[in-house]
């Protein structure tokens, strides 16, 4: 198995743990032998749990296999003693030839100081050349929240080939199909909490929870950005209520709006209309919600657009035509091409005849 | 091979021919020996020229390897003296096994016919019940020609990920990369003339050629859809004037309007300033347009979404949000979700960093 291969099979190991491990990163470690043949993979599969590189290690049945190892995992093994034992400390004390990393870590607690911890010890320590989009893909919402100390921000967008997620009348149920809708379910329960507009919440009063079977039970954070308490008025009756404990739903009005007792009240101020989504997005991370997966309407995610908070892109396209309509950047008003927004790192799949286009956004 | 297989090889062969056969259908056709390994492919690759049976038979170097062979036709073969000898008459004088083909000849004079003849002289003779869509596909023009009497059309659109084709002011220079302009020059080398409206053509100043090697020298048909006369008074300092003769040039006016000497001068009547679609599609259609790309602008495909007469829609689309602006289907006013133009057999590739949709209308 070449390095490639390795450090893209751990790649795909550390996916498996999405959803589960925040505020921790998503981290996945393949072991090679001395002749480079798989021996293990491991992942972070929850956090407080074992880190991806223990999981690796205790999936090694004969410990001689260890000897002269190759170790490929996509973030750089941690220094510190935290929650759990130095990933950096264990691997210092084991045969392993060499450490391969993907990524530095970002946390000045950590970074360099794993590879230095595994360098004094011998090994051939590498910080990996390539794969580089995929790696901090990967590990993208903690990324953020190291680096700029926000929640990471998605939208999720359903429309029709033409853009459009309503007729002019609002009109919008079922745009995309039902496999499209199972794979929302799966994006919800990767992020912290789910978040909609008042307008959004008060025409299709969304449950905003994951209906997928691999997050049962697990809880399900809602946060609906309702200026002046629309939402918080209607808020018992509805359906966002009924899935979930109180202080799982986060609302975000301008100061001083009343909000039913329990839920999570978040104030910010309000201008020509708009929340400061910056401020917003401060006080929600101070709150663990450490990233937000935002499902509409268009004036919020004109929002996130326009203030440059809108991290990834997940657009799901249902195989028909709108015609004139409400386009889901209705709200977005830029002044020449040069300020459109751009996609990188884009990606296409198909959900039965919906088309799913995903990117990040430059 | 499998007889799936021999049929798909089959379809990828006739799709070479795309460009070259108009007023013919495109058809491909694969050879089997008695035991199933493939002996040759043809493809009808020049309206005049031999048949797709005729092209497979030619390529079989040794006459016994035809004994007990399978032919794998994608349209039933002809049975009339055209243009070429009858295919069935041909292949009926071998001692071949079997005769499947794909679909039933749309045209009177050989509808079943060509199989009649292939059964009456000893052949195992087969309508092949699979790959509808791909054979439909693969014969569209010919069969909308054939059963309707009328131009194939089909929408070209390059828009942003939100369905933009423009800025509200009207920009939109560049939306799409180069490797999807590329292959809209390929698709334009396959449709008998390509469309646009007086208002592209007057902000654009368009060519509407082809520029892909594959179609140089060939006719390139373009016609502008301008009721007032609009274009005409600037079509001899034009583009699209500039890179053919004025006979290759189609201007659909209203009646009277007058046009330069030389071009082709469609009349035909304007209602509430839009043009009755399909009476300027019968015009052209008995002027040998069998096909016909159309790209743009908003109004124009909307008229022929509004009319029903939009085939296939082929959407490049750019990895980029431009928000408000001008949507593609801007002039397509539906009045409720039922009444959506819905989109089938649809297929996405990526050209460059650009998503590309290409779907027939329902």
């Amino acid at each position: 198995m070449s390095a490639a291969q390795a450090m893209l099979l751990a790649i795909a190991e550390g996916q498996k743990g999405a959803g589960f491990v925040s505020p921790n990163p998503l981290v996945g470690c393949t072991i090679l032998d001395r002749d480079f043949n798989l021996l293990s993979t491991g992942y972070h599969a929850k956090y407080g749990e074992a880190h991806a590189e223990a999981n690796a290690l205790a999936a090694i049945k004969n410990p001689a296999d260890l000897d002269g190892a190759h170790v490929f995992v996509t973030l750089e093994p941690c220094a510190h003693e935290g929650k759990r034992p130095s990933c950096a400390k264990a691997l210092a004390k084991l045969p392993v030839a060499s450490v391969t990393y993907g990524l530095e870590d970002p946390f000045s607690l950590v970074s360099g100081q794993g590879a230095e911890i595994l360098r004094q010890a011998g090994k051939q320590v590498a910080l990996y050349s390539g794969l580089n989009a995929e790696l901090e893909e990967l590990a993208e919402i903690f990324l953020m929240n190291q680096r700029h100390r926000r929640p990471f921000v998605a939208l999720k967008v359903a429309a029709s080939q033409d853009g459009k997620i309503a007729l002019a009348d609002g009109t919008s149920k079922w745009i995309t199909g039902e496999e499209s809708r199972a794979h929302v379910h799966r994006l919800r329960g990767f992020y912290d909490a789910v978040l909609c507009g008042s307008g959004t919440f008060q025409k299709d009063n969304p449950k905003l929870n994951s209906r997928d079977a691999a997050f049962a039970g697990r809880t399900s954070r809602a946060v609906v950005l309702d200026p002046t308490g629309a939402a918080a008025v209607g808020l018992k009756d509805s359906a966002l209520w009924s899935v979930r404990r109180p202080e799982d739903i986060f609302l975000v009005t301008a100061p001083g709006v009343k909000v039913p007792q329990g839920v999570q009240h978040v104030e910010s101020e309000v201008a020509d209309g708009n929340f400061v989504l910056d401020h917003v997005l401060e006080k929600l991370f101070k709150l663990e919600v450490k990233s937000l997966f935002v499902e509409g309407g268009a004036q919020t995610y004109a929002g996130f657009l326009r203030a440059g908070l809108a991290d990834r892109l997940y657009l799901f396209t249902a195989p028909r035509i709108i015609g004139r309509g409400l386009s889901w950047t209705e709200g977005l008003v830029l002044e020449d091409l040069s300020a459109t927004v751009n996609l990188i790192q884009g990606r296409t799949m198909n959900f039965g005849a919906d088309t799913f286009f995903t990117a990040r956004l430059a």
